[in-house]
């Protein structure tokens, strides 16, 4: 109806999720005094004075994020929550709050809706969280969920992207590609099912992996755990894209080097054998599988004691200075550690 | 590929929006100490002490919210911005920060995405807002905005929507039914333009309706000018729905009952030569129009010299004891108000 103002015709693919962010909030300006911190890390910061507010949210997508043939609503409901709260334990916080958006087409009945509510309550439950908020609307099309998760950190134990230093010990929650292979038996079962639809889905035997990309927790325990210890990590991220990706986040964040040994990545021994099926390379699946939502931190060398006999942490590597990230191989060759994330894995 | 879950099949329409969202939100159970209000106004509040957050978060959708044949993209970043920025001074609190989902389609290039943002960052700098997080993700259809705005609400000033007492005056600030009447305009250019892509839609003359719909703004300024008189209003709502139906939101929450006389309903002049030529009722219009994002309150009597003077603001009504709402119609007769949103009307 009114002439086009977009002669120019830049796909978004050129510049990638990360990239188009960057894009596109590199002019922002920040004016409000209490803004500690904005776009950049895993939450943004809101200044109360004694303690900060921490906010983040997120935006499910169906076709994008999620596959209804193969994920229940309920839990749809409970990862959408999980996936948020994670990104305000990832500042060293505790969630408290969250507002849900739902955009739902008419194909959906309000039992659906019923379902995917009862996934978000049962989460909320688990996890101390008040539903406080949020907003319900038609949608044309697909089923989209927009979760913003609010909490509070304590000043002093701020765990930022930046902040690790040298001689840091990088440390990681949990263990990781079972989020991965839990979708790529899905997504098998799912291609069975759409040659015959007779056949019923082999899911035996996967449970835990299954559980890890169908109904992930956040690491509210490793926060409470880390405070029970008394560390304060130096900088910290939450494992969504894949292992790769969040240390050179945080190495570019911190601007230090980050050195992780292969053979000390925590990997379930269900994900060896399931690797082998597959014809897949664990560590390629720990690096870049993404979804696990465990927590990646550094640590000062002196807090080592602290950890290093809990059986929910692993070290996996140091800091020293410089930039950018390494694997040290199990054979004991240096790689560069290039970011790979979920996404460009299935393409 | 797993068995249906969901035997029953109620339509959400058979609800409503409202209700499905009071169904949804039935058992929802608060437990943090800091939760001061939860669901069922315009924005949530957490406790910070000496002060309230106020937290709001709506959903836009393509199709449903808007339509891109007509409205430009940089507008719709602003609107975007301005729906929930208004739910924050609807508390007589100062909005400070939002959040930014966007889900979008690649049909949609970079540029596209960049003038939204352009009418984000222009909404932030007029209104003082820092934008501080965010997400942007792939959708396979539509675009989609999801907001949360933040920002601060003084204890004393705190207005909801329940508070209304008997013998308080209702006042609306700026003019009603000017958005209603401009999306009219539009739908009709859209259908002259759909019939013959050569003719150029005729806007000239609508400047004011045109912009209420495509560039609404939120009224800061009245919760300035309301501090500035030392008026505290004992209820407040915003308009996006029409008056009737946030009428009867503050009449229900503030378990009184209001009465707006018909004859002191502010509504642009435009608007009754508009009215007449697409055969609609003025008054009708500006109770179920719906969009204007003013704001409707209440005072105290004793304030009501305080305000009088002020072109800003008309006292269109008063409260008394009782539940519903009235209209007092021009020959003076009165009539029940019915909730009759903006949707209903377009049905």
């Amino acid at each position: 109806m009114f002439d086009s103002k977009n002669p120019q015709r830049t796909p978004i693919s050129s510049l990638g999720e990360f990239g188009l962010i960057e894009h596109l909030t590199k002019n922002t300006i920040l004016k409000q005094p209490s803004t500690a911190l904005g776009i950049g890390d895993d939450a943004a910061l809101i200044d109360q004075g004694e303690y900060y507010t921490a906010i983040s949210t997120d935006m499910l997508v169906e076709g994008i994020h999620f596959d209804l043939s193969y994920m229940p609503l309920k839990h749809l409901g409970y990862k959408s929550v999980m996936v948020n709260l994670s990104d305000i334990y990832a500042m060293n916080g505790m969630a408290q709050h969250i507002t849900v958006g739902i955009a739902v087409s008419n194909r959906f009945p309000v039992e659906a809706v019923e379902e995917i509510y009862e996934g978000i309550n049962l989460a909320c439950a688990r996890y101390n969280i008040d539903l406080i908020g949020g907003d319900t609307t038609a949608s044309h099309s697909g089923l989209i969920l927009s979760i913003t998760a609010v909490g509070r950190v304590e000043k002093p134990k701020l765990a930022k992207r930046s902040g690790a230093k040298n001689n840091d010990l990088v440390v990681v929650s949990g263990d990781l590609g079972g989020a991965y292979m839990g979708l790529q038996i899905l997504e098998r079962e799912k291609q069975v099912y759409l040659e015959n639809p007779d056949m019923q889905p082999e899911l035996n035997g996967h449970e835990y992996i299954l559980e890890r990309q169908l109904k992930p927790e956040s690491r509210k325990d490793i926060i409470e755990l880390l405070e029970g210890l008394e560390v304060v990590p130096t900088s910290m991220i939450d494992i969504s894209d894949g292992l790769s990706s969040e240390v050179l986040h945080l190495a570019k964040s911190s601007e230090v080097q980050f050195n992780i040994y292969e053979n000390k990545i925590p990997i379930d021994p269900s994900i060896f054998t399931l690797c082998e099926e597959f014809n897949m390379n664990t560590t390629t699946v720990a690096l870049s599988g993404g979804e696990d939502y465990e927590l990646l931190f550094t640590i000062a060398l002196e807090d080592h004691d602290k950890i290093k006999a809990n059986p929910n942490l692993t070290i996996i590597g140091y800091v020293k200075e410089g930039s950018g990230a390494h694997l040290i191989t199990r054979d004991e060759k240096v790689v560069e550690l290039k970011a790979q994330g979920f996404k460009h894995m299935e393409e």
